[in-house]
């Protein structure tokens, strides 16, 4: 008889393990988007059924302990508490505030969730993410006169004509095309039209900027910045945000390769030949029990635990906080800033610029050597989980010491274009638009870039041959070389 | 009592689950073939056991529900009708029409399975096939003057004697290894020759061309094509070529990165983190279901569906029936070929090229745009399933201007080379042998279909630093330095 | 009751299946570490927990049939029979050899595990590894004057001062962060010193170069190499070592792009659409029930069998024993050398180069040509479990061209070389230090070589366009270009 009731629960068990075990319930607004848009647009409905949005209420969501709650606000507005987390909650908060509200099927309804609708349940995330570079990211390249003209010379386009090549203003297409893509744009609402739909004529509004996930973008309701860049709409994933392949999609190009470094170090070869076997869904995030290496969530975001349950590092969404450098050198690698607007950084010659054009940092905007040593021995404190100290000091002098050298070859570079410009062989108007000068930026922006990544998480390659220091050195001698073909031309 | 009937159900379930339903009754051929080679070529005898094509005769195949069914064929020969699709039913088809047809254990055999023989039971796909520029891809090179000259300067070879630098005829293995690796080679058959095997000496086709799998093989029973190019044999898998790791190995170039820009798109990173969770064997493919982000075969081949059964797209193996334009420039983007065989085409100054040197589309042998439109609209009606209107119209509107302006950085690059070509700087005789003009070439070759392809799907960095507008403008200014290094040289 | 007591048994076996089978006990030394070290370093107590040296010891290991063991000692010391290989089984071995031994928790404890400690259990991989070019890639590097030179040159740093770049002398910390991290550092005890601990103070040894897990490291107990390289510890997971990614750490860069090569081929493809279903732990290995498609491993090292158990590849830890050439063209492609050690080999010029700076083969290091047919048919061998033998001729006759093919572009390149240094262009005490000559290293080290692994591997675009004969014949007209331009400046 046992046997035979251990067998019905065992079947039982068996049976409903990937049933969900929380209610479903939806809002009757919610149930009323579902109607039409089931059919509309089936993808966004199917994949929100996977969500977790979809199978849990805040309500049932706060009574889970602390470290495992996803949600950090501690009090739900009543009118959300109950349900589920459907179309109708986040796209009709806060209406007055979003330009792009409009009436649709009974409803004030818009089309860009932003960072303060996430805020209502996701309130640290949102405060954190806003003392993040990453938010800032739109007005610290458009309102940068310096990195603006990088921009405008990068992406042009140039004309010839009367045998010049001249540049011409960026159209604001191709910046949306190109960096902004994920530094994010300005959506801002152009009007309203109406279309034909399958439901008769409708009205909505018209976005210029649009579409745009970008993470520091501008909203319509005046926030900046975009939750679904690493949390892609309509699955709200932590599984995808603690993949590396959501920061592959800013952060693979020459010019901040984390991405393809990651990928060829030894973290990433053992993320890529065991992850099959990880758990990425668990929270908090326990080392060796779900996962045996590090993603980039695991270092720079996710509340990483051991099986004691001990914290080894906090979640933040100030993607910083376990940064004392930025390696990401324009033009020279520097303590990371302390502010996450940097437009209203001035160095000593009085540009936007964390450091001087020969490397001296503008350290009134850096963080101090104090913070510095607060933020290395958090991410450290990480490495230890599964390094001896030997292994991990080890690591980090070497990292340093890479830092310095590079922020050398680049000076070294300047010094040549120093030249350059004294003489008049290259107009120093405008320092990135002349081939010269764009040998010059490929030095710091393409190859000590790719060094000092390289170093940060010892992808050898990259600090050699792909992009590293093979490049870096032939690149000067071209420089050089370059110099002395204009210069013996005039 | 119901209970023990229920669990031995259950246990009977769970034990034949993973066995497949259809019966697997093979030809007595097939089991001559299997006799010998499962101890000859194991790998391929266990590659096939694991394939549809084992595992169920055409009889039952006809049986399905037509949406669900792989093959197109209404009616398949009698003799073909019963037993499973093993190796003697596709080697020994129109036996007369292929030249390496071979007398081999009692069998007439030939080893290039081609497009005719499979569209015995997949006509459809084969005709649309034929209509494909791919299926003609081995041509469309080499009967080229235009194209060939660019295959033969890329490839070489070069020797150096009398302080001059000059091409050699490229060798058909250096061709081979390289160009029509993708294309296609011409497999010929050049005679026969006697070989010793573990059975004794047995007599084989010499196979000139051979081994090859590309796109545009031109076979010995005539026809072109090749099917295994993307359901590698002999698995024969629909999964596979629905991933997009089928379409890198000729798609990933820096002439043509679709498949990079996919990998660190939004797409990409979904199908990266997710798709160990889709179903990639159902017949139709249903959206949101079966899958939560289009790989290349969503966009371009596959026959999707909602989840109440209406369609979205068809299945095509025209693949360009979604495909307005063609954005892979040579030299220029420029509505789609109307035919796929593209040596038809002159334009206005003679050239076997869809556009004139100054960027003027050759309308006549391209796309009306009645036609692009509906194709254009049938790319649409995949997107749509999971974003709004303006999400789609949005980024169409700004995929097109990018056409537009990239097409506009070729033209201005080839101004700088009709001035080099006129004032004998370079010599026109040959567009593509020298240096100044390889820079020129990499403008439009690499730079400007990256922009392209990175705007199709929003793989931002190629679209700016990663052989994107950083390039393409870096480009246009040392073209215009080494034009004047050149000059100054004379 | 007959079916209760199977679907008992079948219960206890579902719920067991998880568990592994082999007995668990842990030396009361390696207890003791586990002790504190759980807590310490979680992460790799973890990942040891799930590793098979946890699950078995050897005496166990012993007892399975030969063809399945994963340790080819026939004897293994008493004291090390009956436990599992926990922490101190490996850390504590060979205590007096061990320069970086110290004392820790009561035991004579080393930091760093050497193949001299793994050679206890397995001594036939080490022997063959031993004989690896891999095994000496430290003093292949550090101890032949041309390839150092390449290497300082290729890390710099270079200064720049009255109008000049000189090179400085590579500090040994950029050498352990790019070239060295693949070739393996000389770890070398510099001292003992006391750290503050969770435990109270302890003694640990301080090392120098150190971290790293480079092929050919040189430990402090003067063995070389490291297993950990692909075998990571501490999983030491056959599985790893099996997949492309553990060869991607090292093989991936434009000088060796094995892996960027393997990933856009058919067999690439094959494995990542399909590996998800494969067995990567089993020994042997099946063709065809394990895998259907070979990775690195798999042509290179493992023990590949057939279905019946025939031995088609045998292991081996000498990954050159199924490699006739080496492709890896410094600066031209030759016959393997015999010897791991190349730094003995001197051609007629005196140089330690494995050939003449013309091309010629220094033979008389080089394997003959008996002994390259017997390990290009070894080769072959695993080719031909999947494919006819018309298509494994065609591809390595095909092959064999395009190593003689981009030799002769390497004398070509080499030709213009040779008279920039007659002339004094370009000055040839140092061969690699200017930008004419790194452009001239890039025609051999970065494009000849990506032309010889895709055709080896069949990677169409890495022969074509993505480093392959494209930039090889750019690189030749540029080279021409740079020339002129320098001597006419003169």
């Amino acid at each position: 008889m046992r046997v035979k009731t251990f067998i019905l629960a065992f079947l039982v068990l068996t049976l409903t393990a990937s049933k969900n075990i929380y209610s479903q319930k939806m809002s009757e607004y919610t149930e009323t988007c579902i109607g039409c848009h089931e059919s509309v647009t089936p993808g966004i409905v199917a994949e929100w059924r996977k969500s977790l949005h979809s199978k849990i209420s805040p309500s049932q969501a706060l009574k889970k302990q602390k470290i495992k709650r996803r949600i950090s606000a501690e009090k739900i507005p009543e009118n959300l508490l109950k349900n589920v987390v459907g179309c109708a909650e986040c796209h009709t908060l806060n209406p007055e505030k979003h330009k792009d509200t409009f009436e649709h099927a009974g409803l004030r309804v818009h089309t860009v969730v932003t960072p303060l609708d996430c805020a209502v349940c996701h309130p640290q995330e949102v405060r954190q993410y806003d003392e993040n570079l990453m938010s800032k990211a739109h007005p610290n390249l458009s309102k940068n006169p310096v990195y603006h003209t990088l921009l405008s010379t990068s992406l042009g386009p140039q004309i010839f004509e009367n045998g010049k090549l001249v540049y011409q203003e960026t159209p604001p297409e191709v910046k949306m095309d190109a960096c902004f893509y994920c530094h994010g744009t300005q959506v801002e609402v152009e009007g309203f039209e109406e279309r034909e739909t399958d439901f008769g004529k409708m009205e909505f509004p018209v976005l210029k900027g649009w579409p745009n996930q970008g993470v520091g973008r501008i909203n319509p309701d005046g926030s900046s910045g975009s939750c679904t860049s690493c949390h892609t709409r309509h699955a709200f994933s932590v599984e995808m945000a603690r993949k590396p392949y959501t920061c592959s999609e800013c952060h693979k190009g020459p010019d901040v390769p984390a991405y393809k470094v990651y990928m060829v170090s030894k973290h990433g070869n053992i993320y890529l030949s065991h992850s099959g076997e990880w758990n990425f869904k668990s929270v908090p995030w326990t080392v060796g029990k779900d996962f045996t290496a590090p993603t980039c969530a695991t270092c720079h975001a996710s509340l990483v635990v051991d099986e004691e349950g001990n914290v080894i590092a906090e979640r933040t969404h100030r993607f910083n906080d376990r940064l004392p450098w930025r390696i990401f050198g324009l033009i020279y690698a520097h303590p990371h800033p302390e502010k996450p607007l940097t437009t209203i950084i001035k160095n000593k010659a009085g540009l936007p610029l964390p450091t001087e054009l020969t490397g001296e940092f503008a350290s009134e905007y850096l963080l101090d050597e104090k913070e510095m040593e607060k933020r290395e021995s958090r991410m450290k404190k990480i490495c230890l989980a599964c390094h001896s100290t030997s292994w991990v000091e080890g690591h980090f002098e070497r990292f340093e010491k890479t830092i310095y050298e590079t922020n050398d070859a680049t000076f070294n570079a300047t010094k040549i274009m120093l030249n350059a410009w004294k003489e008049g062989i290259a107009k120093d108007e405008n320092l990135f638009d002349e081939a010269i000068e764009k040998i010059w930026v490929e030095t710091w922006l393409f190859y000590s870039n790719s060094v000092r990544f390289s170093s940060a998480m010892a992808g050898a390659d990259y600090g050699t041959f792909a992009f590293g220091r093979w490049y870096l050195n032939k690149s000067l001698q071209v420089l050089k070389d370059w110099y002395e073909f204009k210069r013996s031309k005039r």
